[in-house]
């Protein structure tokens, strides 16, 4: 039995590729605004991606606020993928251990995502019952790719900034490789310092795209200590020329192709 | 119209108490498993105590694990209480901006709950979206109540820790007079000294009962500055003598007599 991080570096490299798409899809920009047609069109995103992209991302947010049908897409999407790729739930929870438990339960068990992201604020008890299962992963909040990172992220304690304590910390959870790091793109300065602490854990990396962070240093960096970068693009493909499947496509091949430069 | 401090201190003075029951039922610990009757237990205990109770409190981890079905529960659980008492969602959310904007669309608008609580990690841009409006509430959290609040709560950072980072962070995003903050009510011996820095700021309080909080002292010390503690009991609650409703209104009663006898 595979290990999360055994499994996303085998399926890396059977698709030689480190993309992770993020299904961030707004039904309010759709053509139609209906659950059914959001849920049609993330299929057909994923039917036409697949083959290329070892990873999608399912970032909660866009689907919750549909209410109890957008919980059923969320549903829908993890039995669609399957074991062909890596299904990361972007829910960033975490709470006190029994209420930790019943997220793992709902999204790792119930809804069979392969991963899931947490905040570390509450500390080691609210994220350890998401590591039992030593085939699910969890990505820890480290350093994010938003403004709003710099409030408390970079607070140094005993000569170290928080977000390389977390890290340090992180090391420390992962008895069952399958932890890893949220460690966002557009943070390339600091990528290098980071990596020397976090050894081997892959990092699930955000900000490729819109938000400006570099793919080539995110790669380069992200590959160090034979580990596993996982580059997100969101909007970066989802609104690739006109959004339409076959644009989303040519964007996941430019991306592919980009990030095979750098391999 | 009034902000969500000022509405919470008016039915606090009106049911001239400041408990707040969770509403953490685990559908497995009922006599019947099913969604329905776990709903129907939970408006039972609603009606049995809102007579008395100005606060409930909904752990989302409790009802997702149910999937569709219990999202349907937290609609319904907010439509029963309607503006009888205040709802918070413990969802414990918070992503970049975009995100938590469909966050706070899902939970505070479309759901309908009054307040949220949210997690600080990713900063000032992950917590706006859910300030805008100043009917409803904001909980950071800050002091928790469990044992890995140590892990990363307490490190020093120009002299004083993260917490309290945190607190003077959430003084600062008051404009609309709808923050509060987590406090666990376990942490005693460090509640006086916060209350300087939070200043009437409220205090949404878990930890008494089952883990052992100190409620005297959380009153005494969550009701200075002319600000709201809201003592929030879970277990200490549902799990009174047999779990019955009868046994359910006794414990809301029981400790609605303690909270009064230390205002």
């Amino acid at each position: 039995m595979q290990t999360f991080n055994e499994k996303i570096k085998n399926i890396c490299t059977s698709k030689n590729n480190y993309l992770c798409i993020g299904l961030d899809v707004d039904n309010e920009k759709l053509k139609n605004q209906s659950a059914s047609y959001m849920r049609d069109y993330i299929l057909d995103i994923i039917d036409a991606t697949i083959d290329l992209c070892p990873f999608y991302k399912i970032n909660f947010a866009f689907f919750e606020r549909l209410g109890s049908k957008g919980f059923e897409i969320i549903e829908k999407i993890s039995f669609h993928i399957g074991d062909k790729a890596v299904k990361i739930a972007d829910a960033k929870r975490g709470d006190i251990g029994n209420s930790s438990n019943y997220y793992s339960e709902a999204i790792l068990d119930n809804l069979n995502y392969d991963a899931i992201t947490v905040s570390p604020y509450m500390g080691d008890d609210s994220i350890k019952p998401f590591t039992l299962n030593k085939e699910k992963g969890v990505f820890i909040l480290c350093l994010t790719s938003n403004q709003g990172s710099q409030n408390f992220q970079y607070n140094v304690h005993e000569n170290i900034e928080l977000y390389k304590h977390v890290a340090k910390f992180a090391i420390k959870l992962n008895d069952n490789n399958n932890i890893g790091l949220v460690v966002g793109a557009t943070q390339s300065d600091k990528m290098e310092e980071l990596k020397e602490i976090t050894l081997n854990l892959p990092w699930l990396m955000p900000g490729v795209g819109f938000q400006g962070g570099n793919l080539k240093e995110s790669i380069e960096i992200g590959l160090k200590n034979n580990s596993t970068p996982i580059i997100n693009v969101s909007r970066g493909i989802l609104m690739h020329r006109n959004g339409e499947i076959k644009d989303i496509r040519e964007a996941a091949i430019n991306y592919t192709k980009e990030i095979r430069k750098y391999l």
